[in-house]
């Protein structure tokens, strides 16, 4: 334990020192950014300033130079082994090979998406072309999972025991469960975005969220195994939390930087990354509860059932300078089809809708983007946005406290 | 061997396909790398075409994507095995993750560096950052040489034997050595570039040479665990070959397109990565002497001991529609210092400079810029553009069969 803490410590200094350098760095390629076309107007703000895009990239760089600099540390104790064998006093286990290539594997998947973000940043890729990417940058993660001897059962709930049995084996179907957990979380911070600082804002949440998951099992559950899955996860949290505190610093509003796609995806892999190679997916999908309702909120709109605007971000009141929820109207550019009406009266059934309006035989003419942020302006705004993105924040620390107590508490009910 | 011929052959496949389908692709993405101002203007044509810059990161993205998902293959076997194992028939041996880490640790260095091309493309990053990071991409490639028990022994020429022993263990001197391959590797062939064809043509010269000599191997020293280094060396490069060869089809006189920093640096540290985990470092030096006297003959102007103007390619004269080595005024914007001198005097006394402008004193005023294109130029030249790549491409082949007889030949004379 003592060699964790050393490494641990080490892991910690790195990461104060890049979120110092990331904090200082920001503001000195503003220019540069801004220069190469690598920017956009902030449309929420009255005179709408051009903001430089893509500052995700130097933060994402930042972090992967540290992790490939801290790549050594955690074998510290077998390469002053190796030293004694050298000088042939003792003798030592064979290298730890599997961890290594743990670590390389989820290094290369986080850099892969980094590499992605960036393209779809200066490129613009095709959605047909990027929703799988993800998905190829995993194989490595999933080979891992596989030679590991990686269970792909599932326990069943107490109350469906007499009837399957304790275990189920999904097998191949838990390759793909896996692969779609990595696809969702490069992909979910992406969707629930647009307003200044929620991007880093919800990424900062969900990361300290897993940590602390991590120090209830370090301290709690001395089990060898899972000790060193989730002494794994720090060694990718930490620095994530620090160099993400210093874009969340120059993204809050009034922003000062874009975070761009790099920033999404970059802060989304690093998190299937961990839930996976970790063994606690199902958990991790707990802290993602925002985005799994913001995602399947926004299928009807994603899929095209009802009308999708290039842009769904709120709507800017210069008079009051606050944000309203954006509006959608459905039959303007063509009719909404069967499926999409279906869609949009079951929302509106269950109150996840604000009409405003209809035509003269009640059918909805006009209501609010189907998206998490709009949802909450139109139910509690106008807001400020500075406001809007606590709101969302609140809403992510908030599920945050219901996945500890559904893991923690409510488990016990059913397993 | 009958495994290896399996993946081999899914490796050549894979590479084909790679190849046809980038060879497709280019064309179509020319547009919208233009429209998003990754772009040039190719100066050596009379009418100075605007073309797409960067085209290195599409290729090397499908290189990426055939190398993920080739991974599960050289593992085929132990696949097989422990499917039996589930079954319950078979005994079957740990999973070699050394083996699949190493492939890893080399993905994630070649990653490293499109990502660093792709960033120095779009942002220009400056030289005293973007020079240390392909090291710090290489520490995995490090870690696992040292790991694997990696010689540091350096076996002595017979003529200093007497003297000094058989074996000198160089110890963290070798680390260093191997950092400044890795470093040399990636920067040595942007350095020798500027002239359509000239990037793709020398990095397929040099890939096929390392893939005749790993054949070599594979064919004549059937001892194991070099069989193993050389299919390694093939998997990589295979694909390379692919990849590069639909680039170069593009990039030939009259190009229509650029390849871009991010080729070069994939190029680059491709080699630098299968000559490390090959244990061959010292052989793939002998394959890039044409990379090594362009970056020694540069040192004057790199260094600025001699003015280095922005760019030194050479000079097109419009009349002939041919190129002229393109020259420097010395002492123009401010007077070339004492070791300048020195240096440009020893270059002349050894016929490696050709100078077109003496003052009254007979101090040279203006030679040729010290490329090895431009010397080429300054001494066969001019040449049109197709002709002096295929000079430089003719030397580059030429120094592989010097290096062939070096390491096959000459060898015996002094170990």
């Amino acid at each position: 334990m003592k060699d964790e803490h050393t490494t641990l410590a080490v892991s910690i200094l790195m990461s104060i020192v890049a979120g110092i350098f990331s904090y200082k760095i920001l503001p000195k390629l503003r220019e540069t950014f801004v220069r190469v076309n690598l920017s956009g107007r902030d449309m929420l703000k009255a005179d709408k300033p051009l903001l430089p895009e893509t500052m995700g990239l130097p933060i994402a760089i930042i972090y992967l130079i540290v992790l490939f600099s801290f790549i050594p540390f955690p074998f510290i104790n077998w390469f002053e082994g190796a030293k004694l064998v050298h000088e042939e006093q003792s003798d030592f286990a064979t290298f730890p090979y599997n961890k290594l290539g743990e670590i390389l594997a989820a290094i290369l998947a986080i850099q892969s998406m980094v590499l992605l973000g960036f393209a779809d940043d200066v490129l613009d890729v095709r959605w047909r072309y990027k929703v799988w990417l993800p998905a190829i940058a995993g194989i490595p993660l999933l080979i891992f999972y596989y030679t590991n001897m990686g269970a792909t059962h599932v326990v069943l709930p107490l109350q469906l025991r007499p009837y399957l049995g304790e275990l189920v084996d999904l097998g191949i179907l838990y390759y793909i469960y896996m692969a779609m957990v990595i696809i969702f979380c490069t992909h979910s911070i992406n969707i629930l975005a647009g307003i200044n600082g929620v991007e880093a804002g919800q990424s900062l949440v969900i990361a300290i969220s897993v940590i602390m998951n991590d120090m209830l099992y370090i301290f709690n559950n001395p089990d060898g195994a899972s000790l060193e899955a989730h002494l794994f996860s720090l060694y990718f949290l930490i620095p994530f939390v620090g160099v993400t505190l210093a874009l969340l610093y120059h993204n809050w509003y009034p922003a000062r930087v874009f975070v761009g796609d790099t920033f999404c995806y970059f802060a989304g892999m690093t998190f299937a990354v961990v839930g996976i190679l970790g063994h606690f997916s199902k958990t991790l999908m707990l802290f993602f509860l925002p985005q799994i309702f913001n995602f399947i909120y926004s299928c009807p709109q994603l899929f095209r059932f009802v009308e999708c605007p290039r842009h769904r971000m709120p709507r800017f009141d210069p008079t009051t300078g606050l944000l309203q929820c954006s509006t959608v109207r459905l039959n303007d550019k063509k009719p909404t089809r069967f499926l999409g009406n279906i869609m949009i009266k079951f929302l509106h059934a269950i109150g996840l809708l604000k009409v405003f309006q209809y035509d003269k035989n009640g059918r909805i003419l006009e209501c609010n983007n189907l998206t998490l942020v709009n949802l909450v302006l139109a139910y509690v705004g106008p807001m400020s946005e500075q406001n809007t993105t606590l709101s969302i924040l609140c809403i992510q620390v908030l599920s945050s406290l219901l996945a500890f107590i559904i893991r923690y508490k409510l488990v016990h009910f059913v397993y």
